[in-house]
Formats: C-alpha cells, structure tokens, sequence
C-alpha cells in the first residue's frame, strides 16, 4: 500500500506486517530509503572516520544518514553552509539526509540562559558564544543544510522535571510544532513531528493526538532511552508506537542497541539513528553475532582471527583482531576507520536482516 | 643493464641515466619497485589513516612501504610480530617492506643509558622500561618482521658531536655493520649498508669505501637532513651520491621536501623516504603544484574549489578546501584520511614525473 505524504516528492510504502512491526519503503526525491532502517549519525557532515564511498558501498550502503543541526550551525556555520550549497554539497553525499532540530544538543551540550515560549536563549558549547534557537531559526538552519527530512524544534526536559514542568514543555513542544509546521522549507523538505511525554503512557498518548493532527510527512517518538530504565523504553514503546499513524514513516531518535533495535521494530518502528555503533567502535567496543568484542583486552593480542568470522565487512575479510588491538592500543587513526566500518556494517545487516523476516513471515500489507 | 645483487631474488636494472641521475627497477621476490622511489613511512604497522587497499591503488600505488624496527620492537612486540607470521601478514600488506634497523630512533627518542661496542642500551620512549639493542638483535628482530630490505644498525652521532666521537661513533658504525652483514637473514631478505660521516665529504668517501666493500644489495646514506643547512645535505648529495656503487640501490633516508627529492635525485639517489607528507597532512599541510596549502587558514573557509585543481586524488576529486578545513578545525577523523591520501598522492606522482623524464631525456643504460 502506497500512501503519499503531504509534502511533494515524498510517499510512504507499506509491504508487509508481522504483529505490530511494518517492512516498507520511504520514497523521497533523492532516493528510496527500505525499512526499517538505521542510519548513521553524521555529526559534523561526516560519519566519523567513514567516506561517502565506504557508506553507500555494500555492505553497509546507508540509504540515509544524519546531521546535527546544533553542531552544523556552530561548526562550520551557516555562512559557510549557504555558500556550499547545502550539507549534500558540503560532504558529498548524495543520498537522502535527516536534521535532528537542534533541540536535543542545546538541552544536553549548550550552558541555557533562558526558555520562554518564543524560543531558547544558550551559550555555545565550544566557545561560549550566545545564540537563539526559536521554531523559525530551526527550520531556517534546516532549510539551508538542505536535508531532506526536517525535525521539528522541541523542548526535552529533564527526564526527572517535576509534573508541572513537563506539563509545560509538551504544551510548548505542541506550540512549537505548529510553527515548525507553517515555516518555510525548501523543495523536497520534508517535515517530521516529534512526540514527548517522557515515560507516561496516558501522557504520550495525548501529545500524539496534538501532534499527529498537524499533519505531519512522519512522526517521531522523542525523549526516550535518556536515562529511564531500559523495561520502561520497551513498556512505553510498546504502549505507543503502534499507536502512531500507521500510514506514515515512525522513528524513534537516537535509539539504541541492538536489541533495542529489535525490540524498536517489533513495536512498529520504522527509522532508528544512534551514535551507539560509530562511538563504540571508537572507543573499543566492537558487535558481533555472538558475545561484544572489548578489542584492548589482553585476549585479543595474539587472536589471528577476526572480529566477527560471519562477518563481510573489509575489515573482518582483511584483518585480525591482534592487528586491530594492536592499532587500537597504539592510537592509530586506521584503528578508528576499520572498527566503525566494521560496527556500522553489523548495525545495517542486523536491521536487514529483521527486515527480511517481516517480508518474509509478515502478511503483505 | 640487469645487476644481480647479493641476496637471491633481487637484482638492480638501470633503465637510463641523465646526469648522474638514474631511472631503473629494484626486482624483489614481493614484487617490482621502479626506481626513483617514494617510500611512505608505516611506522607501527600502518602508513597513519591509510588502509593498504588505498596505499595500493592509484594515485598512489605505493610499490613498497617502511616499517619502523624500533617502533614495532616495543609495540606490539615480537611475540605478537612471530605469531603474526611477520609485518606483512600482520598488516595485511603484500607488497615489499623496508625496515630501518632501529639505530635513529633509539638516538632520537630513547633516553640512552649505555653505548658500548656491542651495541646499545636504552629506556623504551613509551612506558621507560630497559631493552637492549646490539647488531645481531636489530638483524633478527626486521627477520621476524620479515622485511624484504632490511637496513644496517648504526650508531648516530648528534651533528655537532666533536671529532674524536665522530671518529669513533664511524668506525662502530663500520664494525656492526660487519656484524650484520654476517647475522642470519630469512629467504628474500635483502641488507642495505649504511654511509655516515657527516657533512664531511671526506669522511662520507671514507666510510664509504668501507662499507661498499661489504657486498650489501644496496647502500643508504644516513644521518643528512637531521639538523645541518639544507646548502651543507646538498653539497654532501653532488659530492657521495654518484661515487656510491653504481650496480646497486642508493637510499636517502628520512629525506624530505619535494625539492629535496628533486635534488637527490640529480645527485644518483634512487630510494627516499619520510614523514613529511604524512605528517604534514595531518598538520594541515598540503602540498600542490603551486603554493602550499595550509588548510586552518581563513582564506580556506568559503574556498569551493579543490586543495589542487590538477590533482587525480580522491579528495581532490570529491572535497572543497572549505570542506577539508571544517573537518581539521572540527579535529574529524576524516580529514586525516583525506589530507594523508593527497600528500602520498602529490609525492607519488612528483617522483614518478621526475622517474618518466630521466626515462624521456636520459641515455638507455
């Protein structure tokens, strides 16, 4: 079933369901984008340590990938990104990209000054300079970065806030996405909605019916696997994701795991992003199928094999874990490039491959 | 004119000569290096944020690469590096090795507690512990590494050392290299002897005329380009570099600027080695055609077009400056990758030039 999505160029494809997950495809001007999916964060306009070529090679071919309007918008800056053309120009990658809105970054990274219904006031992380984050500012900056999914600007508050205060913020995330809605985009901009309620099932369920309302190209669950207990995410997951408008993509932000991932789509989620795969690759941590790889561990000093033997990635076809450990321990930067490719390469074929169970066993939708 | 050297396998065919400068093929079991030679340095088992796929390929084709005896000694070690099967396999790169002995760095990094002549003891740069490094040690370590060259253990002197030490630091240099001479290598291990002597021409013929009648396969001048005017390295070039046999290899080592290159090239050098352009890169250094580029620079910062227009490399065919100088302010992974594979790239093709106009304008050998 093909449903076209409000903004021009753009539809959503349901081909199968299993239970409550869904395999379908994501049409978009700049090319189709199979979910489930996962895509890769890319910060600062680049996937840390990875090329446009190593990405869009099998195996891990990322139909889609991230940036980080925050991090965008202080480093390189807007000036710089205008004059480029856009982050598809700017980093040469030419399939489809995703802005987070900047609203995330600002209540994690940036010193707040102050939050009022128009908008956030806050000192840059990396030189204290101030800035004003507002619905408009958000999508502008979006509109000149040129993705090709946009994120409405929303308030995160702590997860622990006290009830007022999360009353307030969801009451501004909703005003908020109402602005995002009406500003200004470009051709082939697309336009997401983000739905909080941190952990409260009656609570997310109503800011989705606010949010969902307004007519959104897909919709986002926010505010989860920030610091609430992992049995709380899935109970919330599985309480409110099949719920979201079934004939629109759903992605649910900076999540997670691998099993979080499973467990992601069995609720009916259709896009996943995480720095998880790319920071743990370097810092050490490497996924295979069976136990997690601690590649500095004594273990691996004289291991001749590889990562993961099952594994296609050039990194596992090419070398050992010794050579790895070896390059790890030494600070090398190929030991960064050879574990994130060999970790995004686990995360694309683990979604694939959940994927094709649905297609698999699901009833054709 | 085809020159069997003394180790079987490897032999030394003159192509052409102009002036005293040559064009040839150094033949090894791993394979043909043509000569004038750029060799990118690997110093722990990788040539920093290359992968041997892209140091193989064009642009760069590297037809060999160094490995640093003293580096790889201390980190991952020797029970690792036999267990491994030697560097190559180690570092999956199939290709020809060369190792330098160890003697620089243990004078340049190490704090020395003892020369004697049997060798040297010295503190390990990384962690302080106690080794000890004589001629037969330094032999049988590049065995274990398996190099296809491997380089004479010297002692090296700091330049303004006074006579008497200079004096005796060439005479141990004259007596080890005996002792290598006579250490065991593996099959297809070849041994380069070593010049030293200064900037003194008279002493550089002297020590010359010992160690060339050593019958090694090739002969390196060592200790130039360490500190003296770079006037005093070339006037020592014109004055040693075309005595040095002419049926073998001359190496230059740890030498330098593209026109050092271009000079010792003139002078008879065959073989070059050195960090700069891997180095540099990640300094932010970038070589051209023109004007060196130094990346951080503001006048990079909205500059569209590519580090070098003439440039066939792939960052020169995919990045802006504007985006090379995001990534290095940004401190990306990415920008050591990118910045390294166009240095390589500038030093591989300005050698390969300077090889195809001896082949064009010189006199068949």
């Amino acid at each position: 079933m093909l449903f076209d999505l409000p903004t021009p160029g753009f539809s959503f494809e349901l081909l199968a369901t299993l239970g409550n997950a869904r395999a379908g495809i994501l049409h978009t001007p700049r090319g189709d984008i199979p979910t489930p999916v996962f895509m890769p964060v890319g910060t600062l306009g680049t996937v840390k340590g990875m090329t446009a070529d190593e990405l869009r090679a099998e195996p891990i071919d990322a139909k889609i990938i991230l940036g980080n309007t925050y991090h965008l918008y202080l480093r390189p800056g807007l000036e710089v990104m205008e004059h480029a053309g856009g982050l598809h120009k700017f980093a040469a990658w030419d399939r489809p990209i995703l802005t987070d809105s900047g609203g995330f970054q600002v209540f994690s990274l940036a010193a707040i000054n102050e939050i009022d219904d128009d908008g956030v006031t806050f000192r840059s992380h990396i030189d204290g300079s101030k800035h004003r984050l507002t619905p408009e500012v958000s999508i502008h900056i979006q509109k000149v970065l040129g993705s090709d999914i946009m994120m409405c600007f929303d308030e995160c508050p702590p997860g622990d806030a006290p009830e007022a205060k999360q009353e307030e913020a969801l009451a501004r995330t909703t005003a908020w996405a109402k602005r995002c809605r009406a500003a200004p985009r470009g051709p082939g901009q697309s336009l997401f909605g983000i739905v909080q309620g941190g952990i409260d099932g009656a609570r997310r369920l109503r800011h989705m019916a606010e949010i969902t309302k307004l007519d959104f190209d897909g919709h986002a669950l926010g505010g989860l696997a920030v610091g609430e207990k992992i049995e709380e995410t899935y109970r919330i997951l599985d309480e409110v994701a099949h719920v979201l408008p079934a004939e629109r993509p759903r992605y649910l932000m900076g999540v997670g795991t691998p099993a979080d991932l499973e467990r992601g789509i069995q609720a009916g989620i259709d896009m996943f992003d995480c720095v998880m795969p790319t920071r743990n690759a370097r810092n050490g941590y490497l996924f295979t199928e069976g136990q997690r790889v601690n590649i500095p561990n004594a273990a691996n000093r004289l291991d001749l094999g590889p990562i993961d033997p099952t594994c296609p990635c050039s990194t596992c076809r090419t070398h050992s874990r010794a050579y790895l450990r070896h390059l790890y321990v030494a600070k090398e930067i190929l030991y960064a490039r050879l574990a994130t490719l060999h970790n995004l390469t686990f995360y694309a074929r683990h979604v694939r491959r959940l994927r094709e169970r649905i297609l698999a066993e699901g009833t054709r939708a």
